[in-house]
């Protein structure tokens, strides 16, 4: 029999999806189960997507430019110049997704067995992506003492092999919820052009922040025009996770051109999502970022009023996205995430949670930590947080410091 | 500054797409120009599929399991059961059209360096995807002379290495036209379980059929449920390639859950589209496939009569997809497709070809060959064959013996 790959095996599966027959078995039973474990935003859609989108009248669903509807990349364009990024058409194309627009920037810039360097906690897929690059993804931990803030440059160099060609960052960070400033940027800035490298910077939650402070681009760093490809998406900013539309922005000639022969290979983003977006972008004033940006600060501040203080758990500053990385005082939160899903139950009601595990490369971190994503609007997410201080209560597996600390 | 990578510099543009900003000159000349280029089929998508999209009333676009919606996947069971298919549910996942299907494919079967033979002409974007993977391409090649058939097992088993871990066949095949029959397949599963390897074949046009016996598909081979991976796709059987949905078919359950560790990594394939092809696959009847078929038959009977006879030009027999690769009295495809769009014009109107050169991957080979798609009604094409006639009586460039044999 012909054997599958090595990539395959050392493929990790996705510890964000991986419980989810738990949860279908806990529905199954009858139980209401609260997903704070996936970064699914529930505020309204922009009804100019739908509205767009019905007003289709074609007979047939045609490929698109590879790099997109130009008239979409305009639109998108606009987009950026409003929020201060000045970036040409031809310096931005249509991905299906961020995530397809993560894998064109490591194929582009780096070959197999390259290293790039990303700060952990990081977005589980990061690996499922290298994997597909056959890149190799070298970490550097951030800690929750420090409220996961950016190693020092110092660092970052420490990591730094022959074979370093990227760093990528996430910025408002899932899993973290941190924002990075002017400061810890330009840092990356003397990096790249000092030992060479690209910088991948993942804003799909550039919207998302709440330090009352802009923050700050990648694109916007000067002398990186040749070393920054950002990645963004309308799956967090118009909640429109299904969709698969994002953008790849780079205003490296030899880059861009590049990843649009990957883009070709594929032939087309969607079609119909496009349309939507097109119409989104150009009708959607300011003031609907401004009114999310609201609604998710009034869930964080919810959130970590509920936890903070509460004995055992650590809740960091948590300034943008919207997910808070928290300390628990849990053994295993994995052996907690199944817990909940298999034997915790409120009133009929449990929740779902991200174990801190899936979001470390490093083996052994993570293990009292869970991503919670605070998607729910606030009456149903202070019934989701009753339950986890409940479920902490009754929780059966904490080591004994824990214990003692919680009391 | 940091370099791109060596993988990049390698992948070729598409050959189908680089002619196109020299036909969006000719059309802003005002030239009229016929797109026998590429594979954009324009038979009315089925109502049902635009019904259920526009019937969609959710105020956010969710993300799908990374499968695909569990429905869809039910109707897409159905749709191969009926075309005397017998797969189950745990054996078919939704990607991203069948290019993303292709790239998993490849990504759970093969290593960075691994060999996969794939009979050439062949499908350009083949290309594209091995480099994503990494893989290497070998083509075993084909020729005009005989209908492009499949080469034996024993030309196959010549072209095997320690590196090669699988076969990559599209039947019915693009660029060619060709249909592959029992005998055909059943040397294939031969070569698969004596030298262990792989089986991918890209049936997309597995509706597109012209020889009056059922094209067979490799799904239904004894004894290679391990080798086995199908791909399909919508974008052809319904005229929609730009919804982006595609089937990865495969029973070797080691396989299917490397192929879904990728799919996990990538989230989602597009919400909005699955909708509309659950309805299409629910609702279409065999007579609409019937109805598809004798249209495009008469297209290529079109052709056919056209083309054949004429001096210098070879059309061999064409049998399936909606694709000819044919033989022109010309010195270099590429230049004469350029020409068409740059020079060349009749009463207003050109036309675009694909280069045949694009198909191969030996150089040197297809320099006199073009791939004409039939995607016009018949009134239409007859225009857009009657300029090929045309331009070939005047195109500038041809070999002496070319001169000589049309005379």
């Amino acid at each position: 029999m012909p054997e599958i790959s090595s990539r395959a095996v050392a493929t990790p599966e996705s510890p964000i999806r991986k419980l989810a027959p738990f949860a279908d078995a806990a529905k199954a039973r009858g139980l209401t189960v609260y997903h704070l474990n996936i970064g699914q935003p529930d505020v309204e859609a922009p009804v100019e997507f739908w509205q767009a989108i019905k007003d289709i009248n074609d007979p047939i669903v045609a490929y698109t430019n590879s790099a997109g509807n130009q008239s979409l990349r305009e639109a998108a364009v606009q987009h950026y110049r409003a929020k201060g990024i000045n970036i040409e058409l031809n310096q931005l194309f249509i991905t299906t997704a961020g995530s397809e627009a993560i894998i064109f920037a490591m194929l582009a810039c780096l070959n197999e067995g390259d290293e790039v360097i990303i700060p952990e906690p990081m977005y589980a897929n990061y690996i499922g992506f290298a994997a597909i690059a056959g890149v190799k993804v070298v970490p550097i931990t951030t800690r929750i003492e420090d409220n996961y803030a950016l190693p020092s440059a110092d660092e970052f160099a420490r990591q730094i092999t022959s074979r370093t060609k990227a760093i990528l960052i996430c910025n408002p960070n899932n899993p973290t919820g941190t924002v990075y400033g002017q400061a810890q940027l330009d840092g990356l800035q003397d990096l790249a052009i000092k030992h060479d490298l690209f910088i991948f910077a993942d804003e799909v939650y550039h919207e998302f922040n709440y330090t009352g402070q802009p923050v700050p681009s990648v694109l916007n760093l000067p002398g990186l025009d040749r070393h920054v490809v950002a990645i963004d998406s309308v799956s967090k900013k118009f909640s429109l996770c299904g969709a698969r539309v994002g953008f790849f922005i780079c205003r490296n000639p030899e880059v861009y051109g590049s990843a649009i022969k990957f883009a070709q290979a594929r032939l087309s983003p969607p079609a119909i999502e496009q349309v939507g977006v097109e119409a989104a972008l150009r009708s959607t004033p300011r003031s609907y970022f401004e009114g999310m940006k609201d609604e998710y600060m009034k869930r964080r501040d919810l959130l970590v009023s509920t936890l903070r203080g509460l004995n055992g758990v650590v809740v960091p500053e948590v300034d943008g996205a919207f997910y808070a990385m928290v300390r628990l005082p849990i053994d295993d939160c994995d052996r907690f995430c199944k817990w909940l899903l298999e034997e915790f139950s409120h009133d009929g009601k449990t929740l779902m949670l991200a174990p801190g595990t899936g979001f470390y490369e490093t083996d052994g971190l993570g293990k009292d930590e869970v991503r919670i994503a605070y998607v729910y609007r606030c009456e149903e997410l202070a019934t989701a947080l009753e339950l986890l201080v409940r479920a902490l209560a009754v929780y059966p597996g904490r080591t004994c410091e824990q214990a003692l600390a919680a009391r």
